[in-house]
């Protein structure tokens, strides 16, 4: 592949693409496109609320879409028929033990999912060995710890605590967005660049705070669907009954600020 | 003055004039530029940190450049005179009682200022009164909360604290930056747009830790002298020595993050 086909590279780049951004699907992925014919993986598709904007972007490039409970699988698929999808391949799968050869793939794609994981550099690091010299993995992360609000809400803090703590206690790491540069570093990844997405949402911004309650609902249900894989209890949906939603904060003329962090760096091509 | 020149009343365009910043003063200042024989009243000028940034990208409009400290209006002034600045004029006063008449300027530009007042509010009022109808007022703040890092770091919170709690004593408010919004919007200022503006640190971008070192050097001053013109004691510059700044933990091959605020507003013309 050529690396020109692969934006992201250039936080200059991405910030630029910001530009384009009406949504949070847009600040996200707008900057993601992969070429015709090349194959990626996206680990941990969850029940697929990105494979469906990833494959629609990339019409022409074959996914391979994995997550470890076959349930959520399922639901993938369903939703990739349901979109009329014909480039995904959704497989049942563990990241730790992927049924694939090394450098089967083209590019790796994983959203959402190191905050689930006690070893994400090790994840990296297995991912990397999937993946062709010269092919990239993006990651995007979420940051609990970015979030801030006007007024202040002692409740609104309270409800992210309680999802940092429930995300620990599950071997996970809600503070995890800011990492992404030293972990990726860390799993040996080259030409690495990760650049903010913040969320900023006032009243003068209704479609932001549309895209981010859609999809903070999205990223609940997988991070429940992971802690149950894992044998968790189902505390986390009984501490969010009883915690308000940090984006409440914005109905009341408020303000609201959120980053997520995403970073894409290259396996080194063999010299 | 026609309003396409100037720019920053969109968050799209706010944020991908990002894309050309390479510095804290790109990013905070690129989309800040005055239309030939404007005249702009730059309200807390300081030592005129901003100030030669402001004059030097708007060369045809004339400044006029007010601060409450003589002192900082005479360490100002001598700078601007070495950077052979001759469209400002820097003159001593107080926000709450300019000697200007109302509808003076054609528009004005404060920039942490309101971070040290008890009453913002009043303050962008009593600076609207003296906005022509149609002319606009920029707003520029830090915010205190919004820094984060990794690795995370009890010393670089404790030194945040201690900057929120000094602002705090001596009437102001280090965690305005996410307040600009409502604060305008109180004051009454249409086609209200703000965006933020994030520094994201990590070792790949030495020269945003460049910028934000520099800049910060010149807040504290500023900071410090604000005190001292309030009767204050020199304990900001005390604490300061014994917390170590936050920006040090970028030296360890680390993450920072911190965002600022810029609003612009408009004045409403007379129906």
């Amino acid at each position: 592949m050529s690396d020109t086909y692969v934006h992201g590279y250039q936080p200059r780049e991405n910030e630029r693409l910001q530009d384009q951004a009406g949504t949070l699907v847009d600040l996200l992925h707008s900057d993601t496109a992969y070429p015709r014919g090349s194959t990626v993986l996206e680990a941990g598709c969850g029940v697929g609320a990105q494979t469906l904007t990833l494959a629609q972007r990339s019409p022409e490039a074959r996914f391979t879409s994995v997550d470890v409970s076959a349930e959520s699988v399922a639901e993938a698929k369903r939703r990739g028929d349901t979109a009329g999808l014909t480039n995904v391949e959704f497989r049942q799968g563990d990241i730790f033990d992927l049924p694939f050869d090394a450098e089967s793939f083209d590019h790796v794609f994983v959203c959402f999912v190191l905050e689930h994981l006690p070893r994400p550099v090790e994840a990296l690091t297995i991912l990397k060995r999937l993946l062709r010299p010269g092919g990239t993995i993006t990651v995007i992360e979420g940051d609990h710890g970015s979030a801030y609000f006007y007024p202040d809400s002692a409740a609104a803090h309270a409800a992210i605590e309680c999802q940092v703590t429930l995300q620990r206690e599950a071997g996970g790491n809600s503070l995890i967005g800011r990492q992404i540069y030293p972990l990726m570093a860390e799993a040996g990844l080259d030409a690495l660049r990760v650049s903010p997405r913040m969320v900023y949402v006032d009243s003068s911004r209704p479609d932001l705070v549309d895209g981010f309650t859609k999809e903070d609902v999205h990223r609940d249900d997988r991070g429940d669907s992971r802690v149950r894989a894992r044998g968790g209890s189902d505390r986390a949906a009984e501490v969010r009954c009883r915690c308000p939603r940090p984006h409440r904060t914005t109905e009341a003329d408020g303000v609201f600020c959120y980053t997520f962090f995403k970073g894409v760096g290259v396996k080194r091509r063999r010299a």
